[in-house]
């Protein structure tokens, strides 16, 4: 976990501000939840391999005895933990709110989550996470709104250039099939394929093999993935999507997935298929049990890894509400993107030191403040060191523009600023 | 802990940005500490009645034999903590980062905290506090500005009017001596005085000789407690001072209080004595042991309660650096706050709903939405229903401000909007 000094931190809230605005423009609407949500909601196995990874609230009031009693039953020393996404609990908000909300509830969440990561290079225990959701949509419209959304923020934030990766569960679920996996491989088998990126195809013909799946749909499957137009499904469309799939996909999946790109590509500037961010990857998982349909990442030419992803989740609601609703969402993850925007512009504002002798009397020095602040400016008092010099450089790093010394007798109107660089 | 709908959100950050820029303005650079800090230095005796109603998270990884064995030492259970305030953290990030951080530091912090408070009316046990603090500047000019700013910050809310009754911990050092308390007596003595708005001078005196208080003393403060300009304070300014307090109060002190009163007064519109927001009241107390010499509390008529306060913490620094930092601070309670501010005004920008049929191609429909969204709108997209006239009610509730209905062929330049109200 971090701590974020001004710069950073006036950079981060920069970056934040940009991407809650154009989420905003296209209809999303801000809501907050707790950071603390009820244990056995947190534990309720949505959150997949994250709930491993929750921090856990140490229950308040226990004594000797009941601290003894835990020993055989950890779970008893923790009532509530901290949220390590923002999907569980949007679902148990839109179950507890839902007849505050419209009928196609549009959500933008941008919050800290917690998971108890071992720390790496890039991997942080708190990081913020930027989410879209919308519940209530069954439709295509919903997906096409939230990549257009997502794709217009990058552009807003200079990171033009980014492309979307996608996918439907099921068709995933269709291939594996039609290949030969039973149902209870299908999972497992899920986990394999989502490494194809780092192992190569024959990387997971051999994991599939170890695993002891159904040796002729390993067979099959290996055959496919060597294909040599397997692996290569760009642009985006029926063909393509049809030549990157086994013969006799669902019409209706396919469909589904090319009207998806027709739509983001008419809502992109120029509007042209050319122009479409899209690719079509058969082999996207997304590690997430919850996804029942559609699924997508977004990666930037820029870095290797994805800024973010989601897709349909048409089963949570339903476990908190007890009654369906389709939902799909998309996550940014923030601290990814922040160290990819270019450093954003100085403020407009002036900002100013006004540097003063010590024995200036205090009511006049906080008076020019003022004053120097209604006319609009950022302003900083500093009494006259022995290294001005140093204190002036401190003072530009920090991101003040200009200066004016200031003595008794002095009026805002009559200082004189000289620029800090 | 509460959740947060749109409506409510978007007021939240409104005042929350006004806060933010007033802040920035007055040369205070917002930093960020994480959530969770280190369970022994929020129980390092900092955090007075605070610590006790810690959250704190249950260590990772305990077996069986671990938990049995802390039966005997429930802190074995946690080595992390939510924090209860911003100061413990601010004292922590201050010693880690002091290298790089200007020599008087002006920081503001905007961030929840957690109190495992009963729960009761406008108590929550997550809430936002927005504290500015500056560190490494002993002398008034500091306390003058921190006050001056959240006096401006009041006004830019809406909210004038506020005063900030102000005292000095060494006045009331100073005072208890003179009446015969014992440095020992004195914390206690404090405890009670604290209570002075609720239960009365008499109620002061009776509890006092209940905790067997030296009774010569209690009698001494009876009588000055009853006093008839002990009470009446008003207005700020030496005479005053002097009459609120013993004879022979310590010059310095008093010297301080005026030149503070005179400050803060030239640095306000107006900046007439008779404008002068501050009132002497020379038994404020304010909780926390680590005050060590100006402390203030900022009331304002329309609420019963302050609406938050501060102080000067000399001595805390020196716990995490080793070496003595002077600094002061100023805490608003921003849930107290944001339920004064008048209703915000809606956004500039235009909020528009796109009402359209089923059949619409979602390819023309998104890239309609796209250029209405360019052109500078909010855009809400809505499947006509069968009640058009209730969907449109939501909308306006939601802060949407005009409609169109979109049909198959419509250009962005074509729509023709109506008023939703």
């Amino acid at each position: 976990m971090r701590d974020f000094l001004p710069a950073d931190k006036a950079r981060r809230e920069r970056v934040l501000a940009v991407i809650r605005e154009r989420y905003r423009a296209h209809g999303f609407d801000e809501i907050e939840t707790p950071v603390v949500e009820d244990y056995e909601r947190l534990h309720a196995g949505i959150g997949g391999d994250n709930e491993k990874l929750a921090f856990n609230l140490l229950r308040r009031g226990l004594d000797a005895d009941a601290i003894r009693a835990a020993a055989d039953d950890p779970a008893a020393l923790s009532d509530l933990g901290l949220r390590y996404d923002l999907t569980v609990p949007l679902a148990r908000f839109y179950a507890s709110h839902r007849s505050e909300l419209p009928a196609v509830f549009r959500a933008v969440q941008i919050a800290p989550v917690w998971r108890a990561e071992r720390p790496q290079k890039g991997r942080y225990r708190q990081f913020v996470q930027c989410d879209i959701d919308i519940i209530g949509d069954g439709s295509s419209r919903a997906e096409a709104e939230l990549i257009t959304a997502t794709l217009d923020t990058l552009d807003a934030l200079g990171l033009d250039g980014a492309t979307v990766r996608i996918n439907d569960r099921r068709a995933l679920d269709w291939m594996l099939a039609s290949f030969g996996f039973s149902d209870d491989e299908k999972p497992g088998v899920l986990i394999t394929i989502d490494k194809l990126d780092k192992i190569g195809a024959e990387g997971v013909v051999a994991e599939l093999a170890e695993r002891g799946a159904t040796a002729s749909a390993v067979d099959a499957f290996g055959a496919f993935l060597r294909r040599p137009q397997t692996l290569e499904y760009r642009p985006y469309g029926e063909g393509q999507i049809r030549k990157a799939l086994p013969e006799g996909a669902p019409d209706d999946v396919v469909a589904h997935l090319v009207a998806l790109g027709e739509a983001v590509a008419a809502a992109r500037p120029g509007g042209e298929a050319g122009g479409v961010p899209l690719v079509f990857d058969p082999f996207l998982v997304r590690g997430m049990g919850y996804y029942t349909g559609t699924i997508y990442e977004i990666a930037h030419p820029s870095v290797p890894y994805s800024l973010g992803g989601g897709g349909r989740y048409d089963g949570m609601i339903g476990r908190f509400l007890g009654q369906e609703v389709p939902a799909v969402g998309f996550s940014i993850g923030f601290e990814r993107l922040v160290d990819l925007v270019a450093a954003a512009e100085p403020d407009a504002a002036p900002a100013v030191v006004l540097v003063h002798d010590r024995d200036l009397p205090l009511g006049e020095l906080l008076a020019l403040k003022s004053a120097v602040v209604a006319g609009g400016a950022r302003v900083r008092l500093e009494q006259r060191p022995k290294n001005l010099k140093g204190l002036l450089e401190r003072a530009a790093a920090d991101g003040y523009t200009s200066f004016a010394t200031v003595s008794a007798g002095a009026v805002a109107d009559g200082l004189e600023f000289k620029p800090l660089s």
